[in-house]
């Protein structure tokens, strides 16, 4: 049995309510719309137990997965969903002891899933040109204890990374077909690019640019996430639904193109 | 500049080709439909390199990612897909040095991406019944060098799970309602459950018995995941699509259920 | 050039306003958030003309399409939405001349287009229990001009239906497993069944059902409809949309069932 | 009892088979993989018959639905698909006695939908540049015996439609946003205008040109059809499915366009 620790993040839910996310001190408390909770009573609990506010109202004591971390990230700008985020991990292949680029850094979804997908021998050297951005995903980088992985760069890529040979990057600008001779020299050959685009103007004109630059194994996918009520008598989908958050562009540098350029054969049917 | 390695896992593709991952072997040859190529002439050169066949057929060498590794896993049986796989990894939370049980095994593609994120401190506990299964899981496991981080366990995990205090848990099972009981007895307070189910006759009962065992935060979603060709001048989506691999469940052990029972506030809109 | 003329059902939209659907008297005004419009000011004009209000804010005047009738059905319940109404006319084959029965009334919106497909030689027999929905489907029914056609049958279809030998049926009721013997009197023999099912419990009692019941070539299918933003320059899909209505049954009945059980072969990808 | 009877459309179906639609021919025979049929044999007898082909091997004959007709079209080019042409139908508001155009003719697929639509009073013309393309939708039509109410003219509408004030109007050509002049001449105010295309490029480029024609209560959208497997006890999609057919745009020529535009207010979420 696992027990709650001072300086441990933990989130905080309950039948209807609002999560919160925070980190376990002594001598802090938590305001909620259902009551205050004493840090000091959540701490030394075993997690999953459930605890009360001042005015009797029950919340779980849970730790937080990175998606809920990912969910709750302070946001000024629209951030990359879970339901990307995994599948771009995957794509990317971005493991332990990796080093890779983004940019932008925007509110610091993607660079906290980056952050914790690299390890702690792994780097992250995200890119913004805004100063408050930057110090926006600090923060909340800070907040899940994993900034000691990221390197900061506050840099119009325009002007190229400063970093260079990494194994994968990622770019969540408007328009990254501007920026792929930066991205060739910074991406190591045999590595993989990937990007996050809202409009269908900017895919055509990323895939453009895409074969101009010597990417080859293109790819162009969106993801639907559909939830289901609960109840298991009366199983059925949620009312409304997400429609769109982004679509998805992968491919990777090659050294040489043939006249007839290299494709992705199979789709993800199995039959791949 | 990285070079390629005697040793290394590679996968060569080419233009509307089957792609081939192989570990780069000094005294091998690759058959292909398109010609023969000697590895001997694919180690040493620079990764994404173009190299020809025997007949003069142009291929690329480039490391495959987790994506081509799980899509090219040897199968007697479904695999859960990258699309969910991605997801699937962020709702459990699984990173290095995480310790997780999977059952059932079964061709292994689950396997292969929980014992790539665990890394190298993690541990995968992997139970199948059928001995054939895993043998077919260890070989695919070999194949990409990742067996080291994986115990295999041919046991029905009706009699319970050996191993205990895991962090995760995740079930692909055609019955996972009938054993929540040993699901907590396995799974440690405050982690996380997840299982893949193809029908909406199994969700429900699973809804029912994980009300039953004492979880909290339950969520069903699935996941559909749409190409499109990669033409700039005529983009669209593919013409056909997988319609179904199977519904996700997840939901976290507590220890002490309130009458009115924890649920997950916020869907993934962004409002969380 | 068609003029507008008093008694004509019209519609009215702006942008990013209400729309407002009503039938014109040349006595009559319309009250909106911008202003006031004197129906006498509305009659006489092309259709498509701008108009303006009191306060100098601009209207089109436009004839309603059967899907916007549809959309402002003054409801009590939850109606068959157009993607679904579409599709069900086609399946049902529902065209003029025919005789068609459906119950639940409800508001009145299925009522509406199968008002509409039969056309001025057809009839409609609408089936409720409830005395207050069939009065307010009634009124729906009168406001588009379309009550002539319907004839509303306060019963309880477990007591069976009073029309027989009609052309095609369709339920949207919570049980309509409960009443396939009923149904099988009222339709014809080579007719068409067809119901609409929020859950996944319904649709496998409702296949039971069928199956006991002689009926052949069914087909469970749910429609999607994603919106795109209007903008050519950033066409992307809208941020949300519905993400379910209900899942919807078709079926045959038979006069006798091989063992094997005729089955539909081919869906809907041209390959049929 | 309805007697199936000479001269009339029947659809043979059986268990895993393929359906065949003919029409009624006393000294006719069907073959078919699984033996011969004489259609003597299929005339006099109730509809939703068993019969039995030479070889013994079960049949149902039935009365095939709209949807089952378009699903048989005799093609030579991509067909509208039932999801879409029902959506349409609502969308055009498509009705006994209406004149509507059509271009290009292409199989015949719509124009049979609309044929079936618009009712004995009503009339479609369709326009292709192609004779052959007229032929063999004539053709189709004349077997399902709406041929009387379609005027076919070969003919390019760049050089505009030869009938005009109809009260709808749907184009399936490449280059639709090349004939809006055309289009609004031959379209009465007030009607209503649809189109499909298959690229979001082609999208971009019609709502740049309806922008620039006065068109208003333009909306975008795309349907999605997706099948389930037909068993109660385990309910689930089927494997794949139609990921795209086409984008469908629709728009209403207003005479009088406001500076900011109408735009379409709700959509279909019921709260429109």
């Amino acid at each position: 049995m696992k027990l709650t620790q001072a300086g441990e993040l933990a989130m905080l839910t309950g039948a209807g309510r609002k999560e919160f996310i925070f980190r376990l001190d002594p001598s802090a408390e938590l305001q909620t719309h259902q009551g205050v909770l004493r840090h000091s009573d959540l701490i030394g609990v075993p997690w999953g137990s459930g605890v009360e506010s001042h005015l009797g109202k029950r919340f779980f004591i849970l730790e937080p997965t990175l998606r809920d971390l990912l969910l709750h990230i302070r946001r000024q700008s629209q951030i990359v969903f879970p339901k990307d985020i995994g599948y771009i991990l995957l794509r990317l292949s971005v493991v332990e002891g990796m080093r890779v680029i983004e940019a932008g850094t925007g509110s610091g979804a993607m660079t906290t899933a980056l952050a914790w997908a690299v390890g702690k021998e792994g780097r992250v050297f995200s890119y913004d040109r805004r100063a408050d951005m930057i110090d926006l995903a600090r923060r909340n980088l800070v907040r899940v204890g994993l900034e000691g992985r990221v390197d900061f760069r506050q840099r119009d890529i325009e002007h190229g990374f400063e970093d260079s040979d990494v194994d994968s990057l990622f770019l969540d600008v408007p328009n990254p077909h501007d920026y792929l001779k930066q991205v060739r020299r910074a991406l190591r050959s045999g590595g993989a690019f990937g990007a996050i685009l809202p409009t269908t103007n900017q895919v055509s004109a990323l895939l453009r640019a895409l074969g101009d630059h010597d990417f080859g194994l293109l790819q162009v996918c969106e993801i639907s996430l559909r939830f289901y009520k609960r109840v298991p008598d009366r199983l059925r989908p949620e009312d409304r639904m997400v429609a769109h958050t982004g679509y998805l562009v992968f491919g990777r540098p090659i050294l040489d193109v043939a006249v007839d350029g290299p494709v992705e054969g199979g789709d993800e049917d199995g039959a791949g």
